[in-house]
């Protein structure tokens, strides 16, 4: 599944930053907007920035670990708000209207076998939801691969459909403890330094999911050295499924904009897999989730936001979208010196 | 000029909350976007947090004291910059045109007296440039409240119009200075804790603004408990402008969203003037002015984005206005867990 990732366009990184600095600003005050232009040509090779085409990828799944009391809410809420992204009326949906991006969701998982057919609905479900990773793994290799391949091959078609810009976002009740579980496991970290309140467990709550995730981590001996090993033992459907996403965007040179913890784990994995992934990541938000911090500066990113969001579903990338498009604007609408004859620095 | 400023509306705050609240989330999980839509139901008294009519006002004016060597820029970007806006190629242009605001620009007091007629520029000169503060006074005591009621009549006239939403920039070469000395003089404190690096310049060159701003504060010995005394002795007239501008706003109950370091120097201002004014402030984006953290914490106020902008114009103001948009429309087209029949937390 392996193979090597597109090389950076470095050419383009610099005749961007060399535009950016004949607009009518003083040189680099617009900060991290013009970074992030740089970085966007980077990764595609355009000059003008301009995303027409964006997707936010929701992917759902279910974890057979939520028996074990680590969320708030009730596992239904899962293929309930799967429901919720396709009639329009979730967060997510509301956000990425407002961005302008199409939303897509995918079953990767949910334990829910009546979903309706409808457009925006992938149907690549790997089962009812994994199994209880305290217990056992929660599921086979091949699943693990499979789940990989099933992003992949999501994004490929998406890539045939027009995508320009990938944003992803997960569902599922449960999820920020397979997070947590994979961040301890692929960044070696005690599980009480990346294990966070979710959706706002209390603190008996969090010793328990702290507890579940060491029990996790003792019962299955994840191989910190094999992402797909770690995935399949304590990962989970939509985080599998959106590692795959991950790696094939980046294949096609189509940058990928993360959300928060979930899909940063997700991200991990696909690092894990191919350390030169993260060229092609761009870190939307810093989540309250606290295992998010350490694994951006493991990935080497920089969050562009931080606005205390712990929702998921991809609200953090899309609340990031509109800095896209200031970007792009920057640069095709301002005017430089020359053209504004305005004076430069002496 | 002192009058009192509306209460806030408490009720409609609580009732945003709560409508919040039964969205399909996590309590509190959009966090501060969710405190933003609070915040300016509180400023407004209106539920839907909907800003149709949002103008970007820049406030532009020449300082003296730039003749002191404080910026990297000569004096006449002041005026080009100002036709720049007006032709729509700034930064603030396109970003501003970006987020559906209006842009309108004030000639508060720039070293040109040749402007053309344009429907955005509003002609309200106090002189062609301050004098330079390093000498002697900035201006009189008279212009300063002149400058100062000159912004509220400007806000008054857009409010006419038609103005829901304040956005405030500025423009002038070498206005990190005054606005430093106004920071150290109002906030008391070293004036190497608030000078920055401005638009750009070197450790010799900071040296020398340090300097320059201890000069000014010993030659006009500005009366901290006199905000108009500072402004006049070592202000601007965009800056007065600006704080005329934002103790208007207020008044009207207008949510005011700073820009960056100068904007807040005008904050400032207006707050010492009327110290209920700070409720009705947005701080849009931490600047890299080092000066500004200072101010924000003073006002009570936390900025929603930190981008590493020092720009100014607004341009930090024009990139925040797309969350509150956002944060409208999360009131507007979310679904609650009854409508969407989506389980909440047990």
């Amino acid at each position: 599944m392996n193979e090597t990732l597109p090389a950076l366009h470095a050419a383009a990184a610099a005749e961007v930053q060399r535009r950016l600095d004949r607009k009518t600003k003083p040189t680099g005050s617009l900060g991290r907007l013009e970074e992030l232009s740089v970085t966007l040509a980077g990764i595609t090779g355009r000059l003008d920035g301009a995303f027409p085409n964006k997707v936010v990828l929701i992917a759902a799944g279910d974890h057979g670990v939520a028996a074990q009391g680590v969320s708030l809410y009730p596992a239904e809420v899962t293929p309930q708000m799967v429901l919720n992204f396709l009639s329009g009326g979730a967060a997510i949906s509301v956000l990425a209207r407002q961005a302008g991006a199409r939303v897509v969701v995918a079953d990767a998982g949910v334990n829910y076998a009546a979903f309706p057919e409808h457009p925006a609905l992938l149907k690549l479900s790997l089962g009812l939801g994994t199994a209880d990773m305290s217990r056992g793994p929660a599921m086979s290799r091949e699943t693990a691969a499979l789940a990989v391949l099933k992003g992949r091959q999501a994004v490929a078609r998406l890539a045939e459909q027009g995508l320009d810009l990938l944003a992803i976002g997960e569902m599922g009740i449960g999820n920020t403890t397979p997070s947590a579980a994979l961040c301890a496991c692929l960044l070696q970290l005690e599980p009480e330094l990346v294990t966070g309140r979710g959706t706002g467990v209390d603190a008996a709550g969090w010793q328990r999911k702290v507890d579940v995730i060491k029990r996790s981590l003792a019962v299955n001996q994840p191989d910190p050295a094999d992402a797909l090993d770690c995935l399949a033992k304590v990962g989970g459907f939509e985080i599998g499924l959106l590692a795959g996403a991950i790696l094939e965007s980046a294949a096609r040179g189509i940058p990928v904009v993360l959300d928060g913890f979930i899909t940063g784990a997700a991200a991990l994995v696909a690092w894990k897999l191919d350390p030169q992934v993260r060229h092609f990541l761009l870190a939307s938000h810093q989540s309250l989730e606290i295992g998010h911090k350490h694994l951006l500066e493991r990935l080497g990113l920089r969050a562009y936001l931080n606005l205390e969001l712990r929702l998921g579903e991809g609200s953090g990338a899309a609340l990031f979208l509109p800095l896209v498009d200031a970007a792009a604007a920057v640069l095709r609408d301002m005017a430089t010196f020359e053209s504004a004859g305005v004076s430069d620095k002496g």
